[in-house]
């Protein structure tokens, strides 16, 4: 029975999901990695791959598509960008998986579009001709779908929502070199800062975090009625709703979702998000629906996978 | 020979261009209207059709697609929104002409996108995956072409980047009823206000203007040196600048393409266009070419006339 690969690539271990053709989920293995630049790196992922798929009966020549999903840019080609936050040689460690499965189609697909495509294959979007999906975590990604297919962008900046600018007047800088980037105020990293300096501001002492991307101790602080935490989730709302409103007026999606690990928080800020993209949009964009994602931390293990299986044809 | 018809819908008049189905332009007659909602109307219409075609031998049967466009909304199924500067029964039109052309397919197009498609089809576009035209006018308007095809937008706002907020400090409110919309910087009355505040700052006399968007005018200024007009399109040059870096966060075209009434001046103002962009971009998306659109007023016939053509299959 053909099989497809999807290979979720992250800073510490790589996620490996194997799919039936028609998405099902029938595996999940992780792999410990460290840097994936040498070829006693690679040959840990292609063996780790061979025993996942030793597990469940099924062999190298069986696997018909393999999508591996990274952290940065990937154009209209294929070709993968520059690579900032993980060490990792894509055209190395593609030619040593070619190697072990011969009948295998190889996609390269940037990390939020590959969530984008993996919603859109088996999750909320299933069916939808217009979608934007932000993912939101340490960082804010997006992935838009229009006319039923993800839109990578010419030099793989299609769907880098996290850096339309929200702020002309932020001094700060942005991760990207920029100001005012959506990024620096809706990530989980903003979120976690602007409830800090609401309490700062109010001379309120902050709930215990455990890091600087902690939102779900600030999430469970709106819960207790931190009013520092409500202002810092108001503020985020109304960041995003108006870069939704910005995104609606160029490829006005039928709906938007929310994913990533700050996605998981949805209900509590739904309301908020509805109103503050209502608040920016065009009129005849109000009946926009806004919803969580549904695949979780998966998303983009399931859209490599399907972007895979899509370009094999 | 199979025939196209392209039906550009202006306020006091409208023009229509007679193409073989390889987007060859025939013919063009211009046939003047007045409100465009009664059988009165409608006929004058579909007797100008008539009219062209007889005076190029054509019978009404050999014409297999009818394309008009329209200065409003138009969904991702063909759907006419609301018309809020023209009196035109979109449906009434649609029968009527479809009573006369028994073999062709009818479609209508937002007429910024129009011009995309026509630009994609026969213009400065042509055989492009992506690229956003921005048709500068009265207003400001957009086509945005993403993997070859149009982006009507699920509520027909599609391309609608006259909209994007360049300015959430603007007092003053725009057309659409909200504030600091591109379109009240970048239209040609935006670039004719802009010139007018500028000489009142300076306290020197204006050109003389013929109206509220006589943007030729100041351009000829800024060719004379007039500091006011360079202020003016330096202005509008960072706000469109701005803009069209939002939009390549989005959906990260390969190109820009200039066009409307005021992209006839595209020379004057493309150095200082380009810089702005680059100022305001995510790094990967510099490369982007910015360049002027080809087919000026025409783009629009071409486009919805392709659009009906396409629909048909």
């Amino acid at each position: 029975m053909s099989k497809v690969l999807g290979i979720d690539i992250g800073g510490t271990s790589i996620k490996v999901g194997m799919f039936s053709t028609d998405g099902k989920l029938e595996a999940v293995t992780k792999i410990p990695t460290g840097e994936i630049v040498s070829e006693a790196a690679f040959a840990v992922v292609t063996e780790g791959l061979k025993a996942l798929l030793a597990d469940n009966g099924v062999t190298p020549d069986e696997v018909i598509a393999i999508g591996l999903d990274v952290p940065g840019p990937v154009d209209d080609d294929g070709k993968v960008g520059m690579l900032a936050n993980i060490e990792l040689d894509p055209e190395g460690l593609q030619a040593a998986i070619k190697r072990t499965f011969a009948n295998a189609n190889l996609a390269f697909v940037n990390d939020a579009n590959a969530a984008a495509l993996g919603e859109l294959w088996q999750g909320s979007a299933k069916g939808a001709n217009s979608f934007v999906l932000i993912a939101i975590g340490t960082g804010v990604g997006g992935g838009v779908v229009a006319n039923g297919k993800l839109v990578s962008g010419a030099f793989g900046a299609g769907g880098e929502i996290g850096h339309i600018t929200v702020n002309r007047d932020e001094t700060a800088n942005c991760g990207c070199g920029r100001k005012g980037c959506l990024e620096q105020y809706a990530s989980a990293t903003g979120i976690v800062r602007a409830y800090k300096k609401a309490c700062a501001a109010k001379g309120t002492e902050p709930v215990e975090l455990s890091g600087p991307t902690d939102t779900l101790s600030v999430f469970n602080a709106h819960r207790a009625g931190d009013e520092a935490a409500v202002e810092a989730i108001a503020q985020m709302c109304d960041y995003l709703g108006y870069a939704m409103a910005q995104i609606s007026a160029v490829t006005d999606p039928q709906m938007y979702l929310i994913g990533g690990g700050v996605g998981g928080g949805f209900n509590l800020y739904a309301e908020d998000l509805r109103n503050a993209f209502r608040k920016y949009c065009l009129a005849p964009s109000v009946a926009t629906r806004i919803l969580p994602a549904s695949l979780g931390n998966d998303a983009a293990m399931y859209g490599c996978a399907y972007q895979a299986l899509l370009e094999r044809g």
